[in-house]
């Protein structure tokens, strides 16, 4: 992986914020001309409709009780052990796996192993970092970990991310091995976004820089992998693979600026989440590094309020208006339209990173439509 | 992995100990002349020696505080950041692994990365599982969790897991997606094996062969990677890794029916644990379940009292005596001769995988003089 690094982010935040959208989502820079060529939806269902039987002829090979904890985590089965039909989430990654594919000539299909391999990864270190950060709740239902305990939680983990690599690697293939690798880079990465994720908790202040690459390791790195993955099995070269890897991981932090825009100021009936939901969690998403990182009054006073806030007996029990408060300074001191500006530039640089790729017209089509989907959504 | 399938254990049993021994060691098959030949001690030193600064170097490519956890768990340094001389242990899976090479006709330094990927695999497991199990203790020293919380345990494994991957993919060769391939599946076995451990502790009984199966999952799947990665990265075909794997696999089943004898009968200040470890940790090993699965008068016994101990609320305090008597009532009914017995089958089921492969005779000498050691231990 070999992200562009962007510029420092300090002098580039706005001091008062100069724009204000009724919705905290992004219009894409995208041609609409391209936009209207592509059925997103159909996209989505083509890597869904590919990956999950595979996906679920993996999880089956673990042995009991793994795999029906897997299935629960997955969404398969409820809690007593009968089927259910979970919300699978948006299905971005096998999209864009078996999209990648067909930038090396081959089919949809030769991406296949890698968009499984990509989901395996992904839901290992979910069951993981839920148990770490104490999370009861993930998909509108009780963790693995709160219905099953902690050593279930880490043991699926782990099955899961050894068969990560077995799907790859029984292919066989040279280029197996390649995709395995850079699979692997991104699970390092991973691992050190939730690290540096932990370490931030404890902290009284967190940089723009800081607070980014936290989340190009967390999200950036594993889109950049299922971004690629499906030209890597199909043979596509380094140079290919490695253009594809910085589109998923700028479109990753495009992602994570919308997302951090949503868990702000999301609508709760479109995201599923409390209103105010990452101010609940002191979470120091990066609507709140940037407006820290503004200066003038309103992030002083932003400052002085989330200094007294750590300290608070009764932070749990503050009411709706206080929270409106805070976002309100973030706001006042630019936190929102820099994050907002952030996820537009992100969207150019992945879009922009697909120019120096030789692929199919309607290949770069889709990729610039899932592109456009990630940022403008409302969960 | 395919370990030959030993023969149903039950009727192998004997009803009555048939011998005794003053120390739960093993003498081996082997011939003597083959022993003399080869220096033991030199052997491990040399897989110690090429292994060592490998493995430092990839740990210490761990982003902070990662890099100083997973220090601590080697016992490089203690918990306060010091440089500690901890205890490595006996080495014997990076001597395997250079060994191994040297089948395939390579220098032993072709093995090194796959010494130190077994090794990182064999760390995260053992992060993980002291987690699961709430050990304490390792290797005289708290544990990574007790000293650095459960979540840095979680982080740290999964991260030596994906460093062992990425040691030994970045080689880039198609020997590398081989024995990376394969120590997937060794790793998975090792899952499946903790997986086992933790449902027999909720049960009554837990039959020879499921604990036999348990074992060769924990300790005979790492053991068989180790002893065949070496000539896998030298480029040996799948028959020689294949015959490798099956010499490390029942090399495993061996050490552990030692370790289980250890467990009961060991010398405390040989083995560093507490007289009659095994048997406070009301663990189902070999010599109990192939005691309690042996029937007769002291098997019943056995049975009645082992029921009554799971039910009684005292058992923390029992007396030496009260442990004695169990033991005594264990070698009545044939569990430690059995075992003993099982640790010699093991060892010649080892050896004799060794026939098929064409090597060097001092090669062959040196996994002989390997798998000797291996059974012939007090620690």
């Amino acid at each position: 992986m070999t992200p562009e690094r962007r510029r420092a982010a300090g002098p580039r935040i706005p001091r008062t914020a100069t724009r204000r959208e009724t919705v905290p989502t992004v219009p894409p820079a995208s041609t609409p001309d391209r936009r209207t060529e592509v059925d997103v939806t159909a996209l989505l269902e083509r890597g869904r409709t590919l990956a999950t039987p595979v996906l679920r002829a993996a999880v089956d090979r673990l042995a009991p009780p793994m795999d029906t904890v897997a299935a629960y985590h997955f969404g398969w089965i409820d809690a007593d052990g009968r089927p259910a039909h979970g919300d699978g989430g948006k299905a971005v990654r096998p999209a864009l796996a078996v999209l990648s594919a067909e930038v090396a000539g081959a089919a949809p299909e030769t991406g296949v192993p890698g968009a499984v391999a990509v989901e395996l990864v992904h839901n290992f270190s979910l069951l993981h970092d839920d148990l770490m950060d104490g999370d009861e709740q993930r998909r509108h239902r009780d963790t693995v970990w709160k219905v099953h305990g902690p050593a279930q939680a880490i043991l699926v983990g782990d099955a899961l991310f050894a068969l990560a690599g077995e799907v790859l690697l029984e292919l066989g293939t040279v280029e197996a091995g390649r995709a395995t690798r850079r699979l692997t880079t991104a699970t390092r990465a991973l691992i050190d976004g939730q690290a540096q994720d932990i370490s931030y908790e404890h902290r009284d202040r967190v940089s723009v820089e800081e607070c980014l690459e936290m989340e190009g390791n967390k999200t950036g790195a594993l889109l950049a992998c299922a971004s690629s993955i499906g030209a890597v099995l199909g043979g596509a070269d380094d140079a290919t693979a490695d253009a594809l890897e910085r589109y998923g991981y700028h479109l990753g932090l495009a992602f994570q600026a919308v997302d951090d825009l949503l868990g702000i100021w999301g609508d709760p009936e479109a995201t599923g989440k409390q209103t105010w939901s990452d101010l609940r969690q002191r979470k120091k998403s990066l609507p709140v590094v940037a407006a820290l990182a503004a200066g003038g009054p309103a992030s002083e006073r932003l400052a002085e309020m989330l200094a007294a806030d750590a300290k608070s007996s009764d932070f749990e029990s503050f009411s709706e208006e206080e929270f409106a408060a805070r976002a309100a300074l973030i706001e006042e001191a630019g936190g929102r339209a820099w994050t907002s500006e952030e996820a537009r530039r992100q969207h150019a640089v992945a879009v922009g990173a697909l120019d120096s790729v030789d692929m199919p017209e309607q290949v770069r089509a889709a990729f610039t439509a899932l592109a456009d989907f990630v940022v403008v959504r409302k969960r």
